[in-house]
């Protein structure tokens, strides 16, 4: 039987999936089009998954990381024709390569490694596209536990905001965040979500919005500054957020914005959650204080609109853990005091 | 002697004014095309007078209601070679048309009230361009005003973040809350500014962080979204925001976005300050919750970046008197409690 990759869940009928393996070719859904248009990119040699990686086309840690293993498997498949030390030389070169198109995307190098591990151990040239298949069944069954773990939190009625994209586009299936509110949906419960649009590059109006409202769910979209104004008119019962990393203390690293929206909901009495999978939690890192934070491009703030003036485009906040509810992951809920319930869940 | 109009202030000689009565003729700055390019609008008839109002050519509500009077003038002047009842006649139909423009700016349908009472006191048709002078000229005092009693706030070494625009391209001169940033820098304190983008119009972007940097200011620009980082980082000492109306309690209505700062002020511990002329407080409306908040169009939050989901589009909050540190006129700062504080300065 040819393998097949669909990134998507079977809760997620109206969702494109994120990747595609089909018939022995690889494509991913080009995220620069959306929300305009359903275009999937078709990947056939290394230079098209390097390509799709640092162009954006596909975006959101894990997916780049099994977009990656898709590409090796790809280059692989390529080569089989050769002796197995070429074979091998030949994936290892392209593997760098890869790593380096988004160098800080940490599941991009991780999953890198295990194909190099997978594949130096066989005794001739293979497919690798199962490895990548297992890897990516693995996210999808992380994102599922997230969201069984967290879909009690969704209530009929209720209104959830969150921030940037931790869903199916930026993972495999359900997503990370989004991974609650899909389940809830499935299972027939009503409720609302509340988007930001998420300055500077709007991931919350380009893509959350678009997928949570494929799939069926009540979204509306609002700029980054008005969720004061609608969590004073209690609008707003909960919030869940994704992130790029939790440090040991239950510190918070997430896109830029999240630390705003916890304090807001700290000064308005909601919950404030966070999901990932349990590996997003760093215990060798003590707290958020240790994290270098990311500035990027003072264009994408100034866009075509602003004065030329200096700018700070910081890519992240850190959210400390006192702030935080809870932290949603495929072992469980972690809640205060956060260090210590981190470290029993995921320890 | 030939009437002239410049709406700037001596201290502020690299900042173009906003309107221009020159030689004879009015011509307004063309807002739209900022920062890109510095281009006056000729408006030499009713009709061009409505449509810089109406398309924001001229925004913010004073600079409004001085182009509206000005506006008038050119009316009045056209037509002096009629009888009074004639003349009366034809400039009080074109009050009517510019009241229209943008019915609810207050200032709008106060300037042209004093423009009327003027005009119905003479015995023939008369040059109504010195009244317009004299609007332009208190607007100009109430922002020196300001720009005193809330320089003292401005230290030296101090980081003040602002939102919106409440500078000179809004109002006459040195604006209501740029005031006491221009005064400082004019007396040699040297001091940053933060500018939030000010989603989704881009005020900040486009105006605030243009007028101050041109001005000499040192300005950096950041998304709304990343106010908080900022301060977490104890980069922030004081916030000063303008407002659209206080109500007699105290309660801030402003630009969308305005209560989220105050929110994050009290959480970190920073001076949240208001700036505004006397007559901005409205002793006839209790609290924040009587005031009708405008929504605006979804397009101009959905731009083209984003999904055609339902949009949310306010374009005020209330923020509540409890989270103001203080409210600074031409009077003097009014401070905790509000209410008492307001009634016993303005009252």
């Amino acid at each position: 039987m040819v393998p097949t990759i669909e990134t998507t869940d079977s809760v997620l009928t109206a969702v494109p999936p994120t990747l595609r393996w089909h018939e022995g070719r690889f494509s991913v859904l080009d995220q620069r089009q959306l929300p305009h248009a359903v275009v999937y990119r078709s990947i056939d040699t290394l230079h098209d998954g390097i390509d799709a990686i640092r162009t954006l086309s596909v975006r959101g840690a894990p997916a780049i990381g099994v977009a990656a293993a898709c590409t090796l498997a790809v280059v692989a498949a390529e080569r089989r024709h050769q002796d197995l030390q070429s074979w091998l030389r030949h994936i290892e070169s392209s593997a760098a390569a890869l790593a380096a198109a988004r160098p800080t995307a940490v599941n991009l190098g991780w999953a890198l490694r295990r194909m190099m591990a997978h594949a130096r151990m066989v005794q001739a040239p293979v497919d690798l596209v199962p490895e990548a298949v297992r890897i990516e069944a693995e996210d999808r069954q992380l994102c599922r536990g997230i969201g069984e773990h967290g879909q009690p939190l969704i209530r009929p009625g209720m209104t959830v905001l969150t921030h940037c994209n931790a869903g199916a586009l930026a993972v495999s299936a359900l997503g990370t965040a989004t991974a609650p509110l899909y389940l809830a949906h499935a299972a027939g419960t009503r409720f609302r979500v509340i988007v930001d649009e998420t300055r500077p590059l709007l991931q919350g109006a380009r893509l959350t919005a678009w997928e949570l409202s494929r799939a069926g769910i009540d979204v509306t979209l609002i700029c980054d500054n008005m969720a004061a104004a609608m969590m004073d008119r209690q609008c707003v019962d909960l919030v869940i957020v994704g992130t790029d990393r939790v440090t040991r203390n239950g510190d918070v690293v997430n896109k830029i914005g999240t630390l705003n929206l916890a304090v807001l909901c700290q000064h308005f009495g909601i919950p404030f959650y966070v999901a990932c999978p349990s590996s997003t939690w760093d215990p060798d890192t003590a707290t958020g204080a240790d994290v270098v934070i990311e500035t990027r491009d003072p264009n994408e703030v100034r866009g075509t609109a602003a004065a030329h003036v200096p700018v700070w485009n910081p890519a992240f906040d850190v959210t400390p853990a006192a702030l935080v509810t809870g932290i949603i992951t495929e072992r469980g809920i972690a809640r205060a005091p956060l260090e210590i319930s981190l470290q029993a869940l995921l320890g």
